[in-house]
Formats: structure tokens, sequence, C-alpha cells
């Protein structure tokens, strides 16, 4: 899956991932009105999510769908969540579900199944959250991976595995040094090298991606020097801060290894006074534009020789 | 909620979780029959978790909801979900949802209101999954874990950080060691400490647990002296390979200090030999009360001055 989402990267020249981390609030006043139930408010999200989905599906290659979102609203939420997986797949957007998934291998099994694989039932198999590709965190270690892993292999999916979160306090654990020489982030994204060696497509890069925040130059600097064949999911950029200058370390010489997200600057564009007199799908289209190329000017077309 | 949880451990002489980790696979094969559906599976999942409930509560104090389980079965399991763990309230027993949730500070905030507070639309604010404790992953730091400290605070629950996680891999990255010459799980078990330091209870123990694993005893020695102020989750114990003797170290002089959980020793006791000729709710229980008895001679009494 890796390959194509790269291939969509060219050929778009836009390496962005519209975060659909849709907040009840962020929906203007008039889609809010009346809204007093889980079920109501998920109808509502679904509606909001579906015509930013229409308006920047032809211009960006990717969504990340952030579950936490979701699960606040309950078991109606999920139900839009799913909704808006399936309708951004149809309109032929790459899929991330940003779930940050962990546990031991066979409860992790259970995860790979809901977002990367399909449920057994009987004779059926039937999937439950069809994404293309899942955020998981990678405290346990390779068994609670493997399972991830081996959907991967099977199902033509990615993952891609917390390295340097784009939080501030981000650094509390993970830049820590090891006895080793190493920091923490260091070893997991050697781990992470480790986990996708079986994997690498035809662009260089594996299916076992990592996140990697915007926000943190230094560090993003240093794992795209030591982790090669590992592709980067890079959040925190806008309105948590990471500008195109801060995260074009996360590329290579053809311009590309990263797929940046935006979320609230993109989903609640319209509500800035440099889109005014949009509604909230004409903001979020101009606001992509504007971010390709913005990104477009620090880091040179993708795909170059 | 921990000092509930206590009182209760001391009440009934038991310190056992139940772990509802219910795969279809382990309902009896004349409750599996004819269903082709998740809507059907989860129901049928709901109706396996009832009668487990109905014949555990009265002697066991708290149940495990580990969600993987049932997001495998799409909203339909998120739904099934729900009604296991407003069913398992409804019955007396602390309900810990084991979701093992993490990110950065905003979307950890959406994940405290759906399984520790409420969600709020226009003037109401709603419950989504309310359970009393949620586990959850703390390689963000600080920010990723404060939402939820916030939500224990003002509505009376808990959280349990995986420090030292019980799968045979959970060394990998746990067990290296730092710089400053603490092991990865001994900083994360000081953040901890930290973390919980306001939320201290009548018996000495915080708002914020550690899940530190049965199969590790060496480490959960470590932790129980580094760690006086926090109580564990202690998965491992039967299927994943812990015994009473391994975890009794997790334990403090007066037989508190932890809560241990078993998942597929008491759903699938009913395969066992050992408890042949009883159905799968008789031989649950039946698995409870030798799993109290075992423990206890390992622990020794409970509450003792």
């Amino acid at each position: 899956m890796i390959d194509s989402l790269i291939k969509k990267i060219i050929k778009m020249q836009n390496p962005t991932c519209v975060g659909l981390d849709t907040d009840f609030s962020y929906l203007p006043e008039e889609m809010r009105g009346g809204v007093t139930t889980f079920s109501e408010a998920a109808k509502r999200i679904f509606e909001f999510n579906k015509n930013i989905i229409d308006n920047v599906c032809d211009i960006v290659p990717s969504v990340k769908v952030q579950i936490a979102y979701y699960e606040m609203y309950g078991y109606y939420g999920l139900k839009a969540f799913n909704q808006t997986v399936n309708y951004a797949h149809k309109k032929g957007l790459i899929v991330i579900a940003d779930c940050k998934r962990n546990d031991i291998g066979s409860t992790a099994s259970c995860y790979s199944k809901a977002y990367l694989g399909k449920t057994q039932i009987g004779d059926k198999k039937i999937k439950a959250f069809p994404a293309d590709m899942l955020t998981v965190n990678g405290y346990l270690g390779s068994d609670g991976i493997k399972p991830f892993v081996e959907d991967i292999k099977n199902n033509n999916k990615s993952i891609f595995v917390l390295v340097k979160t784009s939080n501030p306090s981000s650094g509390e654990l993970q830049n820590l040094k090891l006895e080793n020489g190493k920091y923490i982030y260091e070893q997991m994204g050697e781990l992470v090298e480790e986990w996708g060696k079986d994997t690498i497509g035809k662009y260089g890069y594996s299916e076992v991606g990592a996140v990697v925040g915007a926000t943190h130059p230094e560090e993003a600097a240093r794992l795209r020097a030591q982790m090669p064949n590992t592709f980067f999911l890079i959040p925190g950029y806008g309105a948590q801060g990471g500008s195109a200058e801060m995260l074009k370390v996360c590329f290579d010489k053809r311009g590309l290894g990263g797929v940046v997200n935006s979320s609230r600057g993109i989903l609640c564009a319209y509500k800035k006074p440099e889109y005014s007199g949009k509604n909230y799908y004409e903001a979020a289209r101009a606001a992509c534009i504007d971010m390709q190329n913005d990104l477009l000017s620090a880091i040179g077309k993708m795909g170059r020789k």
C-alpha cells in the first residue's frame, strides 16, 4: 500500500494527509443545531466529513481518521468512523486509521483484524473497519507488532509505528538516552526498520512506517538518516506549530519519504480570516491548496530524479 | 475509585479481575450456531458475558473488558462492549476498560471523555463507554496522560499505565538500560508515581496505577519496591504462564497492592477436563474460586495488619 500512496503523492504533487479529527464543535453552527444525542451528532459528523472528502479527494492523496474523535460519541461515533473510512475509500483516497493500537500478540491480532484484516464468523470472513493503513504503538515490542505485519503482507496494507511524537512532552521518555548511546526514539526507529525489512516496495520504503512529528526537526533529521527504508507519517503541521521548513528534513533527495497531516488547519479553515466568504468545505479545499504550495516550496518536486 | 476496588478486594478476600476478552470462538458451539453477521455475533457475545457476570459478580470484585475483542466485530461489537460495561456495573462490579489508549493531549482528552468522562453536545453531557478504570500507554509522556488524570479527579475514576507488560517481547524496549542506570520500565514507573501523587487514597495507593505482568517476577519485585503508592493491574496469570507464586511480589505486607487478571482461564474453563460436566458459566465460577484459593495461598489474607 505504501507504493500506492507514494504513486499518488507523485501524481498529485502533494504529500498531504487531511486529518478527519472531526470534533462536533468543529462543525458550523447551522449543522450543530438541535442535536442532543450521539446518534444525531454522529450523522452530522459524517455529513461534514463527506463534504470535506468530496471537496479534497481530487487534490490530496490521503486522509487520516482519528478514532478518538468518534469513540467519544459511543458506538454511534464508531458507525460514523466506519462510514467515513468507507466513503473516503470509495472516493479513491488512501485511508489511515489513526488508532495507535497496542497490546500483547493475541490481542494485537484482534486489532489487526479490525482495521487491516477480516474477522471470521463461522465460514465467513467480514471486514470491520477497513482502513488501508493503521497507526500503532510499539511499547510492547515485536510480538505486539507481528500480527499487524502479517496482515500487511497478506492484505496489502501498511502501519505507522509511533517513534517521535509531535506533542510537547514527547521527549520525557522518547528523548532519554540509553546506555548504548542511542535515544529511545532512535532505538524504536531501529525496531521499526527491522519490522519492515521484508516489505520494501519499489520506491525503497517499507510497509512499516514511522510517526515522526513535524515539531521536532532535529530528531526528524536524525531519523531520516537512520531509517532509509522507512516512510514517515508527519503530524504536527499547522495548529501544533510545525512548518514546512521544519519538516522538510523528513524527505529524501527525490522529495519523497513522508506524508504530512493537517487536521484543525483544514477542517476549521472556514473560521480563519484568510478564507472568509467561503463555506467550510470550500475553505478546506483552499487550505489544502495553500498547504500543498507551502510544502512544495519547501520540499521541491516530488519524485524528481 | 482505587479505594472502592481495594475495599471490595478485602471484603471478598479476592484480588481477581475476570477478563472479558470474549472472542466469538470462546462461546460454546451451541451459542455460535447460525451466526453469520457482526450484529448476531455481538448479541451472542453479550449474552455469554451476561451469564459469566451473573455467575461471578458475588465472588470477584472486578472485570476487565478488552476492547480489541469487540472492535473486531465493528460498531456492533462496540455496542456489545458498552452493554457489557453497563451490565457489569449494574451488577456491582468495578469495570476496567482495557483499551491502552494513547495520543497527544487534545486527542487523549477525547479518549478520556469516551471512557472516564462525558461528551458535551449542545447543553447536554453524555457518557459514551462509562468504565470505572481505563488502561493507557504512556509513550507520549505527561501531556498525553494529564487529560485522563483530570477526569480521574473530577469523576472518581482510575487509570493503569503500561509499565512492564506480560508478553514475551516486552523486554525489547522496556528492559533496555538508560544512561541514568535505570531500565526503561523503571523510568516509566517513576513517571507513573509522579502522575498519581495528588490522588493517593486511604490505603496509600493512587488513582494512577501500573500494568505489571505476572510473567516477570524480577521486574515486578523491583517495581513494587520503587512504587509504594502505585496499585498494579497484573495480567499474565494462567494462560500466559504467570503463577500465584510469581506474582505475589506485587503485593505489600498487608496483602494489598494489585488485582490479578485472568481471561481465557476463566472464560474457557468449561473446555478443561477439571471442570467437565459443568456448563460455561458454572465452570467460570468454579475457575474463579480455584483462582481465589490459589492467590490467597500465595499472597495471604488481604488487608491484614
